[in-house]
């Protein structure tokens, strides 16, 4: 299905031809961060593509190449879904092996110079300025997990857990680019058997394995949106790591959530991968039984994807091991009922705001998505490669989530790259 | 000790030439939006007067006078502390019915023509572009009326909540200006009795008189701010109604805290009053028996204000009951105390961000935040003007919350003006 393309695309690369995930990036030479796409090991820059006219044979009337010259993602996504989806196609065939257009980049040597990088040269920044960062809570195996360790199995999930995609506001000025160190927060604790907390660096610090989505459209204060439009406003996923201090946060999370816990950092990976790359992939989310409210209702039964997710701890020594293998699929609700509940009761949402699935784990061992669940609460070690163990996170460990997807068809694989993070030591 | 104005200055007014409070207006004549302050009935519009080469006399070698050409005062708020102080003191000297500048605005009938503008003709904008809203929980009294109802007198307060300024993100996108309506939101709601929710307008709908403070800069990732130094960090101070549906937050609130309850509308009222206004009102908080953690413990004692808060409801029909008379110094921890906290684990705060206190109330019937505080749980009505009652608000109901500071002594009075929202009726 998927053609091939004239440039080199390594067998088993998350960035074949049937993905063009759009970044920003910048180099050592040319510093402004600037709109790109990543094809195999190489990066076309895209302001300078746009700049030689390299979208000359796409005669569109919709996209205006002026947003290739901003240093976010901002002004394309909000020129909505059709523009993404006709950029990405004619990208898609200017790169293709039979490209119509070859005068265009392949036998343009000198823009080819120009406008295609190695990937390893450039740097990655935070692809769109954030609004405000929403995370939902929609890992279902998740939220049993976490209910059982706090609440016994009789009571894991709450009363509203079936019946509305749980959400919280989240800090937006915190979230990173993947490859940013992560700086353990200090923070008040509450040691076991005292009354008064101790300010000090977390000794529970955590992975949270999610999916992110951008939006790339608004509504309306007051105005709610539909469920079966929902999809017109997401511009693309990336990978997501929450990070979370649990001590700090089982302190202060009483009675209105969690705040410092996780407002210290969140890591995301640097591509946006569009829904179009991720349309083959769709599948079914966890059966939910309850008779939902007709806003939450969907028409398609295939509302999430099967992203296969891989967590990795890179211990200081450079010592690797996966501690989970999960699938994305593993959420009860999906983005566009996120978008319906959060704004129903007339929330707007606005282009660049980020929402986060919640934490995505499986229900058996080596399919959990942080280390609350895999260690039991904190209880149980987990083992590394090289004999080490971990209850949490240590000074010097390296997360990395990964996700691809790959159907084993013609089709072409269509990956998200690294959303890594390495953890430095707290100021305090 | 303030000196009186050449302009005329009804006597009461909350903008006296001791004021000189920052905002964002337009008018019909000329819409765009643009820097502002108010004195008496009266606005200066600032990009008539810095275009008119109003500033000559300040000889300030930190003032860009470009910031007035802005849609929102952030560039201005991003000068710094010693800039906004410069120029209200300067604007101060040239209203001063003995301005040393008589030629720069008394004298030129043509500059006060083009930039005093009656404040009727008006309208107010959010005045700063706002990244995150942040919501604490600092009103002592709130928090243990709340406790109360919900959990009874002996387990009232949460065990953190003497040892922490407990907060939780809000939104910003939903934040508007005194005036504009206020959508009664829809949301899942769970009768009393019933075990699934239904999809229905909220039928308790509640105000949450708080004071806000917009900051004026930014610390950088994993750096906390010391509170000694949190000051520095504020611009100025609003009114904030913090519109809460208490049938949505307590069905959803459980357990990341509130989101849809919230999210639907903020009021902030237009004028930001920067701190050295409210200097002369310092006044101590309420006392906190608890050994704070030393990066809570401020050096003053006096670190809020004493601003006399009231808040009216008027009806349908225009009559007005006074619902509540309280004052800002309910507050158990002061702004430069949230900021400490909120920045501890590293998070960046930011230009624009806005942090409300929490609900202010004393502990009396008639000093009260909240209608849920007022009729004790939705249970007992209050007697509004003219025979009418009230659980929660009616479509219709125009909510006012005032504040003002009046020593008494000849410094002039320092206020607010209105916080104001009139709610229409439900979508569905």
């Amino acid at each position: 299905m998927s053609p091939t393309s004239w440039l080199p695309i390594q067998h088993g690369s998350h960035f074949s031809i049937a993905n063009i995930p759009f970044g920003i990036i910048s180099t050592a030479l040319s510093p402004t961060p600037r709109p790109s796409v990543a094809i195999g090991d190489f990066i076309l820059d895209l302001r300078v593509f746009a700049k030689s006219d390299g979208f000359r044979a796409l005669k569109s009337t919709t996209l205006d190449i002026s947003v290739f010259n901003e240093k976010t993602l901002n002004k394309f996504a909000a020129l909505g879904r059709s523009v993404h989806r006709e950029v990405r196609k004619y990208l898609q065939s200017v790169f293709s092996e039979n490209t119509p257009f070859p005068h265009i980049l392949k036998d343009d040597v000198k823009l080819r110079e120009q406008a295609l990088l190695h990937r390893e040269t450039a740097k990655n920044h935070v692809p769109l300025q954030i609004g405000t960062y929403t995370d939902f809570f929609a890992g279902k195996h998740h939220a049993e997990n976490c209910g059982i360790i706090f609440r016994g199995p009789s009571n894991a999930l709450q009363p509203n857990y079936l019946h509305l995609p749980v959400g919280y506001h989240s800090r937006a000025s915190s979230v990173v680019v993947s490859g940013s160190p992560v700086r353990r927060p200090q923070g008040q604790i509450l040691l076991q058997g005292s009354r008064s907390p101790i300010l000090a660096a977390s000794q529970r610090l955590d992975i949270e394995t999610e999916l992110g989505a951008f939006l790339c459209n608004s509504n309306p204060l007051g105005e709610p949106i539909d469920i079966d439009k929902a999809d017109d406003y997401i511009f693309g996923y990336v990978l997501l790591n929450d990070w979370s201090a649990r001590d700090i946060q089982a302190w202060e999370a009483v009675p209105l959530g969690p705040f410092n816990a996780k407002s210290f950092c969140s890591t995301i990976s640097p591509w946006v991968v569009l829904p179009e790359a991720l349309e083959r992939f769709r599948c079914a989310p966890i059966p939910n039984e309850t008779n939902l409210l007709p806003y939450l209702r969907e028409r398609r039964t295939d509302s999430v994807f099967g992203i296969d997710l891989q967590v990795s701890i890179i211990s200081k020594e450079g010592r690797r091991t996966v501690i989970s293998r999960t699938r994305s699929s593993n959420l009860i609700y999906s983005f566009p009922q996120m978008i319906a509940h959060h704004t129903i009761g007339g929330c707007p949402l606005e282009v660049g705001d980020l929402l986060g699935s919640g934490t995505i784990s499986g229900t058996q061992p080596g399919t959990l998505g942080s280390l609350l669940e895999m260690t039991q609460g904190g209880k149980k070690m987990i083992q590394l490669a090289d004999g080490e163990e971990r209850l949490f996170l240590e000074d010097g460990d390296t997360v990395v989530i990964e996700g691809r997807c790959d159907s084993g068809d013609q089709g072409g694989i269509v990956g998200f790259g690294e959303c890594s993070g390495t953890i430095i030591p707290s100021i305090l």
